[in-house]
């Protein structure tokens, strides 16, 4: 299996990309094509001692910044590791493509390039995040700031697809991110989601989930427009941050804190492993016609080698063919209305 | 100063109504008047020994329930505390109307029986949140689910007045909640509504704030739609309670981490009177002419105490006149361009 992987995107790249790609030859034996400053690259992995066995190193010339206007640098910066990737994508040379880089030129090359699933609009972006009970996944988590009652159908059937096939999560439900539990809550697209979800075949959907109960994990899928889903996904990063931070102070403040610490030392690291984003990976886009999947900005090794698994897991279990044919018997069941 | 108090209101009533109207009165002097079903208040206040002194308890014959619709509510259930009592401050019986009930109905009521500042739609339900270096006041934080940009700016503008008259931040700084810190970010009703506020006068608006950011609490007021509102608040809480449950477990775990809470313990009290919202008290409707003050509904004797002095402040400093003089301000400007 190839994966080809963007080693310019992301705060650490190339070297964290490098270290994950290799790490991901070694434990998963999967090939890797990776895109981008070969020079650089060659540089890093010769100073860091990391091998590039199973790499592939493909030069690209130019390279997609977070600041660029997202359709804008797809459409003009043909030779960045992202437009190359997904043009490799496309024409078959890799099973799977990984980057790290902008969300936004990520989306719409998914979107242009690489194109759709039948009754798919644009893709979403699937986000999981840890809580109590068990991992969600969130999507759209950001990538589609508006969406219409059909594309949160459309988010609930793949992100149910995607649980199963690739969690390994049986039955898995369904929930709509909404203000309250009745159905006539929320705005009038979310009123007409929710009908629409009852109906939608396939899927095991729950009813409306409240922002307070999201962190419980008690539901497998939480689906939402992208702007709900990004206040979601950043507003849980950013309240755990404050917390874990606050306790950081409270653990230094004194001898007798600082011995407590020690006593604590196995369990603050399970909390801090539980609430590992890096555990995750990457965030595939789900409707791309083939695996796209955006690890995260910050990623260091461990993320890029977890979001290759996870693109590795994408391919073994045909994770788009699946989708499709769930999508199509939703679009069946909506024309036979 | 009289303060009218619903004694139905909260999952804790009327006892935790009582201990906080009991307590009020010794530490602030009010006066309280306090409305609902008047033998169950003195059965209580005999029980537990709760002095009535300063509290004048009013019968009413009705209570708005949590599940009922909230409009249909205020105009059946005349005898209800939260009606009775919003007549009482129209009509000058009182100097504020404290309430731990149905936000839903409180906030119809306020708009239809107090009524509505000049150049404002509907109040806006405003709610102090703790964070990293201060506190800072969300509104619209559930009330309205959809709003104008001319809306957003009005919270913008109550929500600056409260910061600096209630808690005396100076020029307290406005942010809007948004997906991204660029002005071209978010729906085509924030994008309008930042080029709104970057004109608004009397406010020190700081742009757009990121969701990742709010925890940080580096602004004073953040303005959003209800909906959005709903999300920050509830999420926050529920990824908090979340967290502090875990490290519950962990100190739970052995003897070592039980030793370890020990040493901990004074730092783990200052933590979770960080995170508390029950030192806030409650969360005002701004933009009503009279004060209306919402107290969480699971709030205990401090969190109603709390309220009844959020209350008074807003009664000692006009806070409503102060706010329809910055609202006709606005108006003004915005008739002369």
């Amino acid at each position: 299996m190839k994966i080809i992987l963007d080693m310019m995107g992301g705060d650490n790249a190339p070297l964290s990309n490098l270290e994950g790609a290799a790490q991901a030859v070694k434990e998963y034996g999967v090939e890797i094509i990776g895109l981008g400053d070969e020079a650089a690259c060659r540089k890093a992995a010769a100073e860091k001692n990391i091998s590039l066995d199973g790499i592939q190193l493909v030069n690209c010339t130019e390279n997609i910044e977070m600041c660029d206007e997202p359709a804008r640098a797809v459409r003009t910066k043909k030779d960045s590791s992202i437009v190359v990737g997904l043009n490799m994508l496309k024409e078959g040379k890799g099973d799977a493509f990984v980057s790290a880089g902008s969300t936004g030129a990520l989306h719409v090359g998914a979107s242009l390039i690489v194109r759709t699933l039948r009754g798919v609009k644009r893709p979403a972006l699937a986000t999981i995040i840890p809580a109590k009970n068990k991992a969600y996944m969130l999507l759209d988590s950001g990538a589609n700031v508006e969406c219409r009652p059909e594309m949160l159908a459309a988010f609930a059937v793949m992100g149910s697809c995607y649980m199963a096939r690739v969690e390994g999560r049986k039955n898995p439900t369904v929930a709509l991110a909404n203000n309250g539990a009745e159905e006539s809550k929320g705005t009038p697209v979310l009123r007409e989601a929710h009908q629409l979800l009852k109906t939608t075949p396939g899927i095991n959907f729950v009813g409306n989930i409240e922002p307070r109960d999201v962190p419980n994990g008690d539901v497998d899928v939480v689906v939402c427009d992208g702007f709900t889903g990004n206040v979601i996904l950043k507003l849980t990063e950013g309240v755990a941050k404050m917390i874990l931070g606050m306790l950081k102070e409270m653990f230094m403040a004194n001898v007798g804190s600082k011995l407590a610490y020690l006593l604590l030392r196995s369990g603050v690291a399970d909390l801090k492993k539980k609430m590992d984003s890096e555990e995750y990976g990457g965030a595939p886009f789900l409707g791309a016609r083939q695996p796209v999947i955006k690890a995260h900005g910050s990623s260091k090794a461990k993320a890029i080698k977890n979001a290759i698994r996870q693109a590795k897991i994408c391919v073994d279990n045909d994770l788009c063919g699946t989708m499709q044919a769930a999508l199509d018997e939703l679009a069946a069941q909506s024309a036979g209305e």
